[in-house]
């Protein structure tokens, strides 16, 4: 028996880059927490801590900040996949490479009628992310695109239900055809290929999920999961995949009947914890095999 | 010498009130965390413990989930402020009430153009916020309305300096012409009376503070909370004072001349600690002293 | 009526800076939360936004790097004070200077029965924290010492009762002899002068608050609190005034009859919202004035 | 081409289970945090919606808290796996569940020199975790579990050194004979077989790793992780394999030069992000395969 090294990776995470376009009056800005990792033979590092071929964390951040000018930040997939390839190809013992990218969305603050020019405030509302792992050279190269989103805060006040499901000993809850539901929703989705328009089918699926949920009735949150999946897989033949992880935020009805008040569904407690937690995959059966498209995703792998 | 009690308060923090309105097939929805305390003679719980004057924490608990459903929850500075009047004039030893509001904004799910009925997403640009104190008995009732947001967090990539300032044998810092200048903005202001259009004037004071922190230069934050806070006195006959406290989210432009770069405000990392901190109140010379408007409010008293 | 600037005051929040002495082969670590903020007439700096009398955050902040190792840090109250007086005293327009310190406790690891001599692990329990407030100049200096403990989350399974509580339409808790208590206790106590033994005395009152928590039974957190302050008022004549801040982390006894379970104060779910929130102060009859001691301190004043 | 259900599994997460054994004056208390999560054939509650076969969150939290009382709370080991095989040998779906458990430890209360018998501290120090897999009947059942260890924050202020690494056009990073070396560290080690003294056992290899930690000499973060696992893995024969997830907790020396000061290794400040990620596994060559064990453990699947 002997004591070895197994799967590895290092990386600098959560690097704050915020870039400006500033080429004219009206400038742009993106917003990015960018993570990267390196995978390869490592031995030496741990076993010995030989740092020869170590590319150190800090010089990962170097270069997430020299390709925000250098290759500038269009679509966060674009950014990550150039910087995971020169990893991949620039740094010897580098077989493969993992960039994760969040953007936080900031729009132009209204004066008058119009968006100023230099001028932002932040919506809240969700973070984009996108994961891009490459592996080989590039005469042999893999490249696995997932993008998604999270913090995508949704409720409906009607059109959802619970009930019929299983009983045991230790069940207490009452079915109910009527509830509020609610979740914090993160969803990442696979492309089958790289050739995409990153933007725009990024906030078609957002879309897509948000109008099906709205619209479909739920029987549990795991259905309305299920048809938020399909709905984005029948319209976007280029995402093979998509999951989700979906906490049940609780909304319990108040019992009001103690103070002479009748409550038809008006007045929630909004719970912390314990949540429900549904995470679910929905995929074309045809999908090409996932590879190396959710290493090490929390949550997701 | 003796040893005495002091000031002192108790209350209910955090209690997370959804209140729906489904009058129609077009539900609304409103979503708060209410935070009650109760201030008077509560000496005897104190020394010896006697709770005979105490009106627990559960049963304002309580309260504030009833009225959500008898009052309804309309601005949240009407709804705060019932619930303080209540906890005054109904519970014997108490002189003093302070009901603290925040209100999550969400938006219809958009579907085909048209928003949706019963389902929602959370708006996660700034929080809305009231802090309502209410002393005395009906015939000698004083009310103090604060409102605010927070978490307004805004940035401009230009139109922004700081130089020409003091410097000693700390100083590093270089002047500059230009820089990005972000803060996340916690701004609350003071009322002076009661008869206000709740939710438009805070609509009104929230665009007025975003277009005057993106049309006017600034010199520094110091200069443009100022600005801010003079604009909403100057439209807003109704607020008697404003207080600002504002990070200074420093944006560092990353020195990118080792790689052969220049770096004409276009990358930066954005840092999170340490941060600068300016807090500032802007007032009419002849506002009506503050009372208990700020009583025990974090940050602002 | 003209539009005035009021309160306000500018500095540098949460420096972290990391203090090791290393005069021998036994090493210390101090581990520091560093805020400080300036207070005077600084109108210009807003009023147009002239900054020829304001010293950059920036500099406060390497201030407090180079205060770390010119005068070292010993106890948390020294070093904020030699802070706090440097910027009175050196910079012209500052009349008032605030300087909070948090520390992160450090043990040694323990190897084969002893501390080692430079390795460390980090204790969480409880964060130690002063602040300090200087006024005026060599000659008239007024200083206020006020240190505390946060984060000190303590628990008693029994000795606690709640009962005997006032009623009204919206009560519905009922009375228990037998409840867990627990908090997540901030206390602040204000010295009396500043000829104090820091360390010993800080540990002094966390040892005392500790075991009259423990010790004395509870008819409510109201009640434990008055004692707690009562008896670190007794054993520390240096103390004028305490202060605290303590939520009531509810754990609610869970209903197993259901189940066919007696429980008989065994399984508690704790709750994270609402929470009861308790402030309450305990001072000397005779305790001076405290000025400025509670300038800007959320939650404590 | 069809759209299909992939991976799924749903469950109740961090129910906050507190059990209080008061058998005698000497209470002991034992704080949990509890998630389960069910997988098995869930197609028709994703696929339409049915959940005949569904056994709610609701229900699996309920048996968390039942289960506290009835099969009680020894190594927390022993609980999560009661639970897990509750639900796969008793809901019929079920073909495997997970159950992820944290605890919270609490210290008593030190009043003259004797811990109290009711009243206590939480110690902050480190959180104490493990993740039982279970699958299939008791015929053929399958138990995986790994335990572990977050948030344990330690730093060694000397005996750490970082040269020798690769250089590429982005290096700015100087070589160091000597720095602070800190991290958070997350570990969790695979059981080879469930005859184990849990309690004992996750004492000794917290133990193993800090002494490893503080007497090696460190070249980098990546060697002291493997070292530490491979103290483990030789010291005990019943663990299979151990994985790290280790922030590089950044300390970076305070340039002290421009205000006359020399720096020997004495102020640093402690950064937030980005910071360096090291993820490393050291297991047995002759280690059996891992099957399920690492199934859906954020960071380490």
């Amino acid at each position: 028996m002997a004591i070895v090294l197994g799967r590895n990776q290092y990386g600098k995470a959560e690097c704050r880059v915020v870039r400006v376009y500033r080429d004219g009056d009206r400038h742009e800005i993106r917003d990015l927490n960018v993570s990267t990792s390196l995978r390869g033979d490592f031995t030496a590092a741990h076993v010995g801590g030989d740092q020869a071929d170590v590319l150190p964390t800090d010089t990962q951040k170097n270069t997430a900040f020299a390709f925000a000018k250098s290759k500038g930040v269009g679509a966060i997939e674009e950014y990550a996949q150039a910087l995971a390839e020169h990893f991949v190809d620039r740094v010897p013992k580098v077989t493969g490479a993992r960039v994760e990218v969040e953007e936080y969305a900031w729009r132009r603050i209204d004066v008058d009628g119009r968006g100023h020019d230099h001028a932002f405030v932040r919506s809240g509302e969700a973070v984009r992310n996108t994961v891009v792992n490459v592996e080989g050279t590039t005469a042999d190269r893999r490249t696995w695109v997932v993008s998604g989103v999270s913090d995508l805060v949704i409720a409906k006040t009607t059109g959802s239900e619970f009930k019929g499901f299983l009983q045991d000993e230790y069940t207490t809850l009452a079915e109910t055809d009527d509830r509020v539901l609610a979740t914090s929703l993160v969803a990442r989705w696979r492309y089958a290929d790289t050739n995409v328009d990153w933007d725009a089918t990024h906030a078609a699926v957002v879309r897509d999920l948000l109008a099906v949920f709205a619209e479909r009735h739920s029987r549990a949150l795991q259905q309305s999961l299920y048809d938020m999946g399909e709905a984005v897989l029948e319209r976007h033949p280029e995402i093979a995949e998509i999951r989700f992880s979906a906490p049940n935020k609780h909304h319990f009805l108040v019992d009001l009947a103690p103070f002479g008040q009748e409550n038809p569904g008006e007045v929630f407690i909004a719970a912390d914890r314990p949540y429900g937690l549904i995470e679910a995959t929905v995929l074309r059966d045809d999908a090409p095999a996932p590879g190396s498209a959710w290493h090490s995703t929390p949550g997701f792998c």
